[in-house]
């Protein structure tokens, strides 16, 4: 579990940006006490105080300077589009400012890596918001993967698909795999990672990029990762199978009650050396039948751990669990995938080793 | 629908193989007035016979030629491994039988092909019991495609995974995929066809081959088609989305009371010509959102409807709907993603329209 | 649909009670173009604050006098327990503000019935919260009944089980039946009613009352009305089968994608009349199998759709959809419950006629 | 689990009754290696012969006698209608045959006491075909509730609705409560038993009987017990909830992937000697929110199962776990409740305890 300190006095924090995403993160912010809502900052004032509506005290501003000069901001929270993270975050960092960025990190690797870097120099936290990872679920399929009760990893299959929002600037990939990836590379252990990436993806409704897509994901240890995004699907699915040589587990984020199904059943298959000659051809494989167990998990809003979590960050001085190089992981991820689209899926090689 | 018309004299028939498959045949045809079941075929005579049970007049033979010696057989059906298809099958047919022959057609593409040639040349029906393609819900949405209820398919993204038996031979693609395959060439308007595929998969548990993987196609239309197949998962999954532009059509084999759905939920994307300078960066998507319909369904067993089928072919000599080039066309494809497997993911391009 | 007409100025509004279900009142309130929020009063004022949060510019008071002198307010809004609700929406109809009561209306119908009157003498708005009638669902079931589209309601079945609070002064049946009796009272057509009630319960964990329980209807039509309200069921279920002579109607609650399916699917009895002397033996039933349909909904807040009705009722001084009269209607059967479950079970009458 | 010891002779066996039933009775004699089917009798030879089909030994027949003096006919399987099982019952016992009975057991209680009698003076076997004790999922509730995994019974809630074949003869309680209750008396330990009953119930479609109806039974614990039977739902739904003081069981006869779920959820009531006068008010009740273990189920089929308990009694000469007696207790629910559907719900008190 997370364990959080919180400071003695709050931090002082400004959220930029209040289309989509920004209203929930001024709604966590103000519901932790480790954080005192300072500023929402926005283009679009009018924009910025509906979402405060007609009774909040928090001041709006369209003016980024003004905010990151208020010496009573001590940390910023980025919502704005990923082609503008780069500007508004190294802003905030050279004014000294901690650093939360909605995902991906940065519109490009090179970009996210000048961030993770200026944030090193300056002995600032830089965190980035892949929410998924806080979920009480994924906390949970971490800690099952960390404690060995799946087994070793098999294959990973991830489905998230929907009637979306087609996005103006960018293409399934990059708008709801960074979820997928972001939990990959959070709940594996640390000896296993991705190594290559392929993609497939057709248009179909002429929107001119991508919205339906399957990423595969070879990883170091020979298992397999797929992950199935799509804007056009009327029927909302969010499930993954984690297939381990112990168990399997099962997530279904639609299903309140039953999030989490871990299966004690599977497919063994002898090693040759147990085996006489005979058996050989014939008892290969057994097969395991045992109950499934549906873990309790609490029902704690993903967002509110998160922002405690770059509370904990800020505080402490150490890395977030989700901090930029985590961004930076999963950015290299994406622009592989984007070139795999390019060339019709050639399988890509990741170089993730390097600078991790 | 489909029309049968039946024969004043029933069809002698003799299956060949009582291992898994052949018992539902067995029954079937016991079952169809079409048919009089003269043979059960199988080189284990005590398997055959506890297939028939303790109470049945069929006659039982572990040799093949005897059954096709008899004047009253006028057709057999093989369920027999792939491998020795041409055999059996070549054999039938050389004694002036109809054959039906278990999914996949033959081995190989190759072999496919002299099975193909050779009821030709002899006027015989050869057919595939692709059994899936008689389901109610397949047969309609064939008719739904057809009628354009849909639109034109935009994607097809299929599903079918369980725990399942890891075979001796075969790779899970060849195992599981020839049900989508077949399914797929059976409802595509003929228009529309596969022109190239690739193939990913994992073999996990160490058993040799792939037990977990995925094709995806490109059709000539442009759109994407996607097959996860999977022996290891412990769930069982058996869904797939038929992406229109007008429609979109789920298939969840699992649910009895709501198999189809057909969702007249999407996304529009306007063409920019109808579009004003203002607009085309604003309105180029909307989305519909209406009512869902779930289509009655009678509740016919797939394999009796298919028997029915064979009758009608072999009566009338016109083709099974799933006949021996529909067989060949599967086995294309399913070479096809084998090289892919083996390549690591590359594209393969078919032949398919050459020989069809 | 509702049609809202917002005021020119916003109606001042204050809720008292800052427990359970306030908080949900303030924050549909504070959304509203059409109020004002004034006040948040509360006995612990610190809960009150905490519910506000720190942001806010909302006053708080535990001084229900001060707030009820404060002339900017137009309206209360009641979710304190139900046996306060007399004495405060008394006090407040007595200082001339309009009532919003959180179910149920009061204590007991005797309570209900000097606030109903109240209210008419000084021509104030009495309405209660009756949630679930303001959901899209039941919008929509209203509308289907009053249009004919299921027929004549042969039978409703309403499921609403889930591991419940315990309340301490009150059993599961004054808990979650109020729901169901407000939406049976709220979509049934005028011309039927409920005239007789029966209860049978279980206390089960030795809580000092009933945890479980089930009430059985009769309505004037013959039809039956039977509910399931449970406070140990581990699972959640929010179901209801409307039964008709012509369609069937299933709403699910819990299934945001397919809340409610109407079943062109039933069973028609042919009348004696129709029938031949031979055929009426054998011939009374036939089955209709047809397709299921389940509308589309719009995704929107209940409370917010309840909050416009309540400044629609003030306003235009019209009755609200749940009016107090409804509130009425809903105490007298929950009372009725109440001296059956005493009783063993007997089926109690219904007076309800009498006063609506 | 059932232990079966094969006779060396197999049991001749005839089956009365080709109707809805008797095929399936006929497929499983003639799987199990216990029996050897020598008839299948009805009144409708044609009709007999169809279910045999065209390929089989077994012998047909319209007269009962004839089958009964075969000598080598020791059991007869009986499934035709309720109201004909006394006298052919009656008929296989004084031909000195054990006799299996479809349910109930009789028309009547009287009747079905007349079959006890007459077997028990004989000592010959009467069982009782209530099949659904024979599935996996109820052998293995009554193991958990015996073992006490499930602690006290606090509630049994079962839902067995679906659109059904309206009876000439029988209302919808007779047609189907016969499952709930059969289970219900096969689950519940020695000590546990209903003491009342009361009925509700209605028409709806002018059918002449109760087409929907719900029962709750009291039973000697306090314990509530409620069955909803429904010809008239056009969706199928069979769950039995088995609330328990440790633990709740959840059955969903239509999961196959998960029948049962026990979960570690529920509400804990200290009793007021654990607590201290401060606590008696507030800390009365508290939540337990544990794990969801879904057990591993055999998937074999309870007919088949339910013909090896057949040949047990019959061999070891001791009574069937559903022998005649549970077929008494079943009919004197059954005819208590009509009684209370008659007198509009009266709740009637059973006297079972005089003669078990």
């Amino acid at each position: 579990m997370l364990v959080t300190s919180p400071l003695p006095a709050p931090i002082g924090v400004a959220v930029v940006g209040a289309g989509y995403w920004g209203p929930n993160l001024v709604r966590n912010f103000q519901s932790s006490p480790n954080f005192r809502l300072r500023w929402l900052c926005d283009l679009d004032v009018e924009r910025a105080q509906r979402v405060l509506g007609g009774y909040s005290t928090v001041q709006v501003s369209a003016d980024l300077d003004e905010v990151l000069a208020d010496p009573s901001v001590d940390a910023v929270a980025i919502a704005t589009p990923a082609g503008t993270h780069l500007p508004v975050a190294m802003a905030a960092l050279r004014a000294g400012k901690h650093v939360l960025v909605e995902k991906p990190l940065a519109a490009t690797h090179e970009e996210g890596l000048q961030l993770v870097e200026e944030a090193d120099k300056r002995g600032l936290t830089l965190m980035c918001d892949h929410t998924y990872c806080y979920t009480p679920a994924v906390l949970r399929i971490r800690d099952l993967l960390a404690a060995g009760e799946l087994g070793e990893l098999h294959f990973l299959d991830s489905v998230r698909i929907n009637l979306g929002l087609v996005q103006r600037d960018i293409d399934v990939i990059w708008d709801l795999a960074p979820h997928d990836l972001s939990i990959l590379d959070f709940v594996l252990p640390p000896s296993v990672r991705p190594v290559a990436v392929a993609a497939h993806g057709a248009d179909g409704i002429g929107a001119g990029r991508a919205c339906v897509a399957y990423l595969t994901l070879q990883l170091n240890t020979g298992a397999i990762a797929h992950i199935h995004v799509n804007w056009l699907s009327p029927v909302k699915v969010r499930t993954a199978i984690f297939g381990g040589s112990k168990r399997t587990l099962v997530w279904d984020d639609l299903n309140p009650s039953q999030r989490l199904s871990i299966y004690d059943r599977g497919v063994d298959v002898a090693s040759p050396e147990e085996l006489g000659d005979e058996q050989r051809r014939d008892i290969l494989v057994s097969y395991r039948s045992g109950d499934v167990v549906s873990p309790a998990l609490t029902e704690r809003e993903a967002l509110r751990t998160m922002v405690d979590e770059y509370a904990r960050a800020i505080t402490t001085g150490a890395p977030a669990l989700t901090d930029g190089r985590s961004g930076l992981r999963v950015l290299e991820i994406l622009q592989a995938a984007s070139r795999s689209l390019a060339e019709g899926g050639t399988m890509i090689k990741l170089n993730e080793g390097h600078m991790a």
